[in-house]
């Protein structure tokens, strides 16, 4: 009924600027402002992601479909986060008279439309519309699900785990910026990510999950969401962040690990699961033996997110922009 | 449980194909795509609304607060279209650097806020980003309705009609674009629009609304959605249509008429009601006497829309883009 804080950072000041004084929120409403999406009564899941050219996404590193399928996914994402189950997209795209005219837009939803199959979602509606300069892809998630899991409900005690692993879109991102070479395969997972909703959903089962949220911002800063939500400190333990062998591969070892950190844009899950889960975390396995699941951290008493290392703990700030550099 | 056709127009043709082949609509979601806004069970109805800068609006035009009100009332209005009341709504926001420093983007979302507030929604969530040029904003609008009223259920015979007057937000614009003056009242008129919510929820408790929705896109064009998604003719009359008296002031009485059909951004609803209607339609004027609801037209038998005048019937197409100048 109530909204969740937020981590700190400018835009999230902005927006709870613009949600603010609605603890109260409206009959029907079971979950407001704050977390990855509103919840619904009957169990809907709404989310909205918006995706600007030259912000979120440059039309050099990506082909139109993918644009489109990426934004979907991207969106789905959210769903994930709150262990909802994608049911349908609105799909809205903005673009110039010449992406009219030459099919760009037509194929920025074909990718949409297409992704969103994939992932299980229906193209339920949405607009198209012109646009001065670059495309807009604005894209609402649609889902369901009978237990929505928050980013609030972590505990002292329990375990931080994240699915998959981290930092490639991230060096896939810091490479095409700088014109190195970048292998197929991973450019696929920057221009495809993978909503785990399945993941999610076995997770949630299992009884232990006590709060989750998708790492679009990167580890750090969207641990804050959870630790400003739940009102405790995460401690991430620096030599067990699962750093993708590509993303070194590509940048090295010392930057993958800060992207890893601070990249953004895996699209992977971060877990809190009571202390409870860890003798069942090998079921995960067997379940999903190529996402994996690593166990990064603890809760524990206090605010924010430090990252313990040999060397001692150091208190962790949010993310990088989507396309590097510190956030404003 | 199926999508509804469109009229003609190229972005409807994408949005056609975007959507096409879900005439099965995934499990829970009664309406998709095609009407003013997706169903889903539980009785929520769910739009968005994509503005652009330049496109929709300008900022020489409206204030910060102004553009992000606009933007709220507008896609409120597609709520309104399906005799829905809102309750939420998520608003996104992108704009330049300049504007997330200056304070603009921040207005644009109080502007949002304030509109939802006076229209009985909550800000329930949203995205606040950067755009590398023009300010963007959607907004998602969440409703609900026990009884969504579709476009389509038009059936020969039936009145057409429409609720307040048509004409004044175009003229607004036609002025601004000259740079000839515009009155407070006119300019408030457009910067201002008022979702129908109220109107549309007494049609349709009488029990004869047939089919229903909001004048965006100007009376000629959205009739042709209507005649197309009901499979009729809808036959306008040319000396019944209310033009706006302001837009008369403005522009003089023929392009008064000409805006009134084709200019859009009225936000004023076109209701198809039952024959049985018209004997109570007195008591619409009772309950809202300064809204007021004129009869323009009946519904036909056949395709598309024409207009009747002393010399004779001719067909009407499509809209003029938002601002000015035949669509494309």
């Amino acid at each position: 009924v109530t909204g969740a804080a937020l981590g700190p950072g400018a835009e999230f000041d902005l927006i709870r600027r613009l949600t603010a004084g609605i603890d109260d929120a409206p009959p029907g409403v079971t979950l407001g402002p704050g977390d990855d999406a509103a919840v619904l009564d009957g169990g809907w899941v709404v989310s909205v992601d918006l995706a600007v050219e030259g912000v979120h996404f440059r039309r050099e590193w990506l082909s139109a479909e993918e644009i489109g399928g990426r934004a979907v996914r991207a969106a789905l994402s959210d769903l994930a986060a709150m262990a909802a189950s994608p049911v349908g997209v609105l799909l809205s795209l903005a673009g110039s008279e010449a992406d009219h005219a030459d099919g760009t837009l037509e194929a920025v939803g074909r990718g949409g439309r297409a992704a969103a199959a994939a992932c299980g979602a229906a193209v339920l509606g949405g607009d198209v519309t012109r646009s001065p300069s670059g495309l807009v892809v604005d894209v609402v998630a649609l889902g369901r699900t009978e237990n929505p899991v928050r980013r609030q409900g972590a505990r002292p005690g329990d375990g931080l785990w994240v699915t998959g692993s981290l930092g490639l879109p991230g060096a896939v991102v810091r490479c095409l910026e700088r014109g190195t070479p970048v292998g197929d395969a991973a450019r696929a997972r920057f221009a495809h990510p993978r909503p785990r909703t399945a993941q999610a959903a076995w997770l949630a089962e299992t009884g232990h999950l006590r709060a989750l949220i998708d790492l679009s911002d990167g580890l750090a800063g969207d641990a804050g969401h959870v630790a400003a939500a739940s009102g405790v400190r995460l401690v991430l333990e620096a030599g067990a962040i699962p750093v993708a062998p590509g993303a070194i591969d590509l940048v090295g070892g010392d930057e993958a690990a800060a992207l890893a950190l601070h990249g953004g844009e895996d699209y992977e899950l971060l877990a809190v699961m009571a202390p409870e889960f860890d003798a069942l975390a090998a079921g995960y396995e067997r379940r999903f033996p190529r996402v994996g699941l690593t166990r990064v951290g603890t809760v524990g008493a206090g605010a924010g997110v430090t990252l313990r290392t040999p060397k001692g703990e150091r208190p962790l700030t949010g993310g990088f922009d989507h396309f590097g550099g510190e956030a404003s």
